[in-house]
């Protein structure tokens, strides 16, 4: 038998409103397109359609931007509202540059803009951003028990965003939020092919199956917000998308 | 019809040896599986395997450490035979810490030990470690020129290999040569579902096509060294995975 992972994007879904029943959706979209979700699948789902769901957005023009959002927003050309709401999300600023705000957000995460993001947001209605889910680990996990009280199948959902890399061009997608996967994959101590023993091996699982959907999920043009992962082998656990964040003390390039 | 990407692990290949045909077997052994290449797939292939082919290892016995190798091996407690090839296999030496030496290669990737390893190679007649091949573009074109030849088939070809990430714990699968696919998308300028023009969107294709491949490529347990992408819509055209290396005047982390 071929060792085989398919990737399909769940066609057909409505844009995202806050309220929407998210994973009824997912469900039913799933099977009109005749690719009903099954146990083992890993659903992946863009964190924007979470957080729209969750009415996690803010109205520019509602934000009054304080003394130290101005400040910062002048240095770095950015709208001080929008500074504002990316402060207020972060629990340190990490690095700035003209047009660019990395900071470590509420979530221990290490991004641009603390996730807060104004593309692919209705724009009636004043200046809308998004913000990242309040609890992305929760968002996955009542997704997961909404699909499995639906269909009886017992999924992994991955919560994905894209993020920058210091070195490399190009966003990439990351795991922001797991439920009934673990992100990592950890080798060491097993051997390889000559029986030598794994030093450094572990795998960001999640990450790479965050990356992979990506490639299916687009942005600019279409919305294809959830991808389901079919045929992959992982743990399926409890875990916290937080446990592939790498702690302070051993970050050398903050 | 459904958006879908298929990634399939080419059965059976042998252990790679110094000299062999890897184009070829890659084209029969897909053929074996009944999953012949087709125009359009993107054949990932793990670095390891390429650089056996082409001969890039060396054994650790055969190498004298100079004194800088000897002073940075007792720092950071690595073998010195290993930091030897290490730093010349690189331009900078980047981070230091006990068991970890992070430079610029060769090549301009900042990864770990410049991409020496001494896993899943053999270790008969002495203590071998591979190196990263001389230049992996010119390795990812002379394998899409073979597979062209044997099948009449365009397929683009990657390169892939495992880094670590600053912020992130476990490695995943980067772009580090590529031919006939351009591992960058460039959609600013685009505009997204509203109307938006979207500021920063550049989209990290190669790399997430390496971190997907890499999900079934395994690595303690089982070899799995190439897989076939397809159903993947890419700009196809002559690149270089350096074209996804940010340049040094714009790090912010160095």
């Amino acid at each position: 038998m071929l060792d085989q992972l398919t990737l399909t994007a769940v066609p057909g879904l409505p844009l995202i409103q806050p309220g929407d029943d998210l994973g009824a959706l997912i469900v039913d979209h799933a099977e009109r397109a005749n690719c009903p979700l099954r146990d083992g699948d890993v659903v992946v789902i863009a964190q924007k359609v979470v957080s729209k769901a969750e009415g996690r957005r803010l109205r520019l023009e509602d934000v009054t931007p304080g003394p130290r959002a101005e400040d910062l927003a002048a240095q770095i050309r950015k709208d001080p509202r929008l500074v504002e709401i990316i402060l207020r999300e972060s629990r340190q600023v990490v690095r700035t540059a003209p047009g660019l705000l990395i900071v470590e957000d509420r979530h221990g995460l290490i991004c641009a803009n603390a996730g807060v993001d104004r593309s692919n947001v209705e724009k009636t209605d004043g200046d809308w951003v998004t913000l990242l889910p309040v609890d992305p680990d929760a968002s996955a996990r009542s997704l997961r028990d909404c699909i499995q009280a639906l269909t009886g199948q017992r999924v992994a959902v991955l919560i994905n965003d894209s993020h920058g890399r210091p070195w490399r061009e190009g966003a990439s997608g990351v795991a922001i939020g797991v439920a009934g996967i673990a992100p990592l994959d950890d080798q060491r101590g097993s051997h390889d092919l000559f029986g030598y023993e794994l030093q450094s091996t572990v795998v960001a699982v999640a990450d790479q199956v965050a990356a992979a959907a990506s490639l299916l999920q687009g942005q600019a043009d279409e919305g294809r917000p959830v991808v389901v992962v079919r045929g992959l082998r992982y743990e399926a656990r409890d875990a916290a998308a937080a446990d592939a964040l790498r702690p302070r003390e051993r970050d050398l390039f903050r």
